[in-house]
């Protein structure tokens, strides 16, 4: 069957025409909108669903499924919190507003969870009973897949493995928590970090690297090259915490397959996806197996992903 | 319906005839034996079966549940590794040797999951979709129930919540592990620690009210109670295991319900478990919720909950 999913994301737009079996026939990108709130933001999706020849307005539109940033009710289709989306400070029915601008059905989710779907359905994870998707990226993400489906969890909120605490009382993440994961392995917590440390005296070309922007992938994968030491230390210790964090999750849960994809893990390829694994097998429960593989979908997941819920 | 359930232990064999509304008809105890391997457990069993009238020999024997330590194969009522029962060295067909010897339907699953089961369709989880359940005893066991449901994973290990790593490098577990929160909660690995730091000079009356015996739950209640600063330490540090483990539990899970029970749980009482939930709460990622509460069935969790196996 033949769908459209859509990527919502922070800075844009990314809408895929799909075979159920992951086959992409179009694409479409734009930017997300920074001004307007989530009516500008269904106008985007609208014209990305338009160009992709979703919305014709006759009786056999594509169904469109969505992956938003933040917490969402995928009932409802409601996005509740998405502070990476601008303007967007209500909770607000994208599912409804999307479903009468388009005149089809309209499911929307998590994108950690349709990420974690795809990797699932048409990636590394095919035909696992059981997964736990990890994506690290500016932040940390993760979903669960137990007994072949996704694990919603009474709140949507499920697989949140960026925000288990890896040291107590430790650094502050982005949500406000201390210790978390993500304050240790996701790009804006090692940034900050990096930064502090320069700031401190410690030499690092990281800052350099980066010039006035952001610290990419990109510019933590060639300090790592140039065997920059604060870059060596801030990863070694991002690698710590997912193994920490995994190596629970596998003991309490009798995960056997962790897939782990997301901007940073697929920049730094199969070789710090194999750290992650030596870290997390360090700290399974005697008599758990583990499979730590590198993602197979790369950026695309998201959509592809998206796509899933309507099939 | 009626069924009986046994709860086979390290010392003792303890079994019940009952409803499936938890009502106890009759209770039998034996010691379990500590000579003759696994089929001096099974006659031990069958003996118990046959006080509670359950093997008569006529055609509406009572199917029989049994729930026993270690790593269970449910399927083929197979116990595989017990190290807490004297002489069971190899994998056992406990099931089939049971069903044999009592010409009925036998169901054999691990103990800490009759016990999860119990409180969940018994005791202080009824109604929850989800629920963690956590027994403080000897060591520390976890089972979970997610969607209702038991989950049992692929290696029937599932909720392993003890063998969860608090500090890496830490304590040594009984599990030959390190850092894990059993070494930190767990009765033995609390009292490992007392008698150390007892060696190391500190005044404690641990030893004094174990005299030459172990640390029993009664020990460390009065221990707490006259203000021993080690018994208050160590529990300090046990409670601070057992909520950094459950909040990334919750975190990771979506579980909203944690029942902790248990010899240690049941005998500190309800504010030590209001201790646990605070110590949870604060390690729960924002917009989790979870309630910590107490296990209603004490040591008859085990077997009630293998009286539900068969009905």
């Amino acid at each position: 069957m033949t769908t459209i999913g859509v990527d919502l994301g922070g800075t844009k737009v990314f809408a895929v025409r799909a075979g159920s079996d992951g086959a992409v026939m179009a694409e479409a990108k734009a930017k997300t909108p920074v001004q307007g709130g989530p009516m500008a933001v269904v106008d985007a999706i609208v014209k990305a669903v338009a160009e992709l020849g979703g919305a014709g307005g006759g009786d056999d539109e594509l169904p469109v499924g969505v992956g938003a940033p933040g917490v969402v009710d995928v009932e409802r289709g409601i996005v509740h919190a998405a502070p990476n989306l601008p303007g967007w400070t209500e909770p607000f029915g994208l599912g409804a507003a999307l479903s009468e601008a388009l005149g089809t059905r309209v499911v929307v989710d998590n994108d950690v969870n349709v990420g974690t779907l795809a990797e699932h359905r048409l990636g590394a994870g095919q035909g696992a009973s059981n997964m736990l998707g990890v994506f690290v990226g500016t932040g940390v993400g993760g979903g669960l897949v137990l007994d072949g489906a996704l694990r919603r969890g009474p709140t949507g909120m499920t697989g949140e493995i960026g925000h288990v605490v890896f040291r107590p009382h430790g650094r502050v993440c982005g949500c406000g928590g201390r210790g978390h994961v993500e304050a240790y392995a996701g790009r804006a917590g090692m940034e900050r970090r990096a930064r502090e440390l320069e700031a401190k005296g410690h030499d690092t070309v990281l800052t350099e690297l980066a010039k006035a922007k952001r610290m990419t992938s990109s510019v933590w994968a060639k300090a790592l090259a140039a065997g920059d030491r604060v870059a060596i230390e801030l990863l070694d210790e991002g690698v710590a915490a997912l193994g920490q964090a995994i190596g629970g999750a596998v003991t309490l849960l009798d995960v056997d397959l962790v897939v782990v994809g997301g901007g940073l893990a697929d920049r730094l390829g199969s070789s710090y996806v194999a750290r992650v694994g030596q870290a997390a097998r360090a700290q399974v429960f005697a008599g758990h197996r583990v499979e730590v593989v590198p993602a197979k979908l790369g950026d695309r997941a998201g959509a592809l992903g998206a796509s899933l819920l309507v099939t």
